[in-house]
């Protein structure tokens, strides 16, 4: 996805050795015209998928999963970090470790919600080790129900997680891909083959 | 706003004396066509000011809060609840005291985002006590920026926040006023006159 290449390339900042800052755009400012491209690439992507219901986890998620939400036009459905006192009894819960926060918590989705009729596409804005994403995988094999991709905003290609996941058989699209970054210079390459522009024909 | 009473005439469910759960399309699980519509209508309310970002804070006001940007072609900014390891040295920071939480917590706002020359709409889920919009006023005012109005999806009429924050002078825009509740029954009205579909005239 050039557009958001252009914007990582632009905006985004190296941290160290592993954390790039895009907060101006992604996930504490939102270019919220950028999120309606990135919510229509992933619908388009994962359109010949049966989809029921979009997950995510609050709060970074919301934004890109909204857009997908909107874009398939079916309802989004957040995992929250703590459990509110306005949550029924039944939920599923998972363990989550936080990369950029340092520390481990856990997610919960309300049973209402989801169950064994749901076909779950999983969205989220960053993959780096995947805890996040391993986190929603098991509350939704714990609902019964079935996913049928994992969308990512940028992935961190230098990381485990996404070889993990393909060799898992999950369809995971990836916009972004990074290969490596350093101070001042971030290689990367987009993430879904130009020559399908969507989700490959079999 | 109709369609918003209907919806909690259909699925909201109030616990206890004081909290509506509408998590089954505002917070938890969102209808994001309806969420669409809540920020068109914020946006045609306001639509005379002046408005160079909406604010809100993770995570369930990001979700009408989108729309409202959307709707208005303006970024959107929201507050973090824990500061990650990402964020700048330079932050706004402001207490709040969480009503179905039972806690207290900062919520955090990168300086890089919010200056002087800003022009805020303030957008959030719900209006009970007021801690939430103090902390974000709070915020907005240790920036330099200005607040142009807030804009609440369900304001609980019967508690103290919303007469408080009119009587400081503060254009406060509630879609759906709460007048009272019990198990069972909840009474409401439209927060826009219908006469006026939008902002007063003065």
């Amino acid at each position: 996805m050039e557009r958001l290449m252009d914007r990582i390339r632009a905006d985004g900042r190296v941290i160290g050795k592993d954390i790039l800052k895009i907060d101006s755009f992604l996930n504490h400012q939102v270019d919220v015209d950028l999120m309606e491209v990135i919510g229509e690439e992933f619908a388009r992507y994962f359109r010949r998928k049966e989809i029921t219901k979009v997950l995510t986890v609050e709060a970074s998620g919301i934004a890109p999963a909204i857009f997908t939400a909107r874009a398939l036009r079916k309802p989004l459905l957040y995992a929250r970090k703590s459990k509110p006192s306005t949550m029924d009894a039944g939920h599923y819960a998972a363990e989550v470790q936080s990369f950029t926060k340092g520390r481990v918590f856990d997610i919960t989705v309300s049973a209402s919600f989801l169950g064994p009729s749901d076909k779950v596409l999983i969205i989220d804005d960053f993959l780096a080790f995947g805890s996040t994403v391993r986190g929603l995988l098991e509350i939704t094999s714990r609902a019964g129900a079935e996913v049928v991709g994992v969308g990512i905003v940028v992935e961190k290609g230098f990381q485990e997680a996404g070889r993990q996941l393909r060799e898992q058989g999950i369809d995971l699209c990836s916009l972004v891909v990074i290969d490596r970054m350093s101070e001042g210079s971030v290689e990367m390459h987009g993430g879904i083959p130009a020559a399908s522009a969507g989700h490959p024909r079999r």
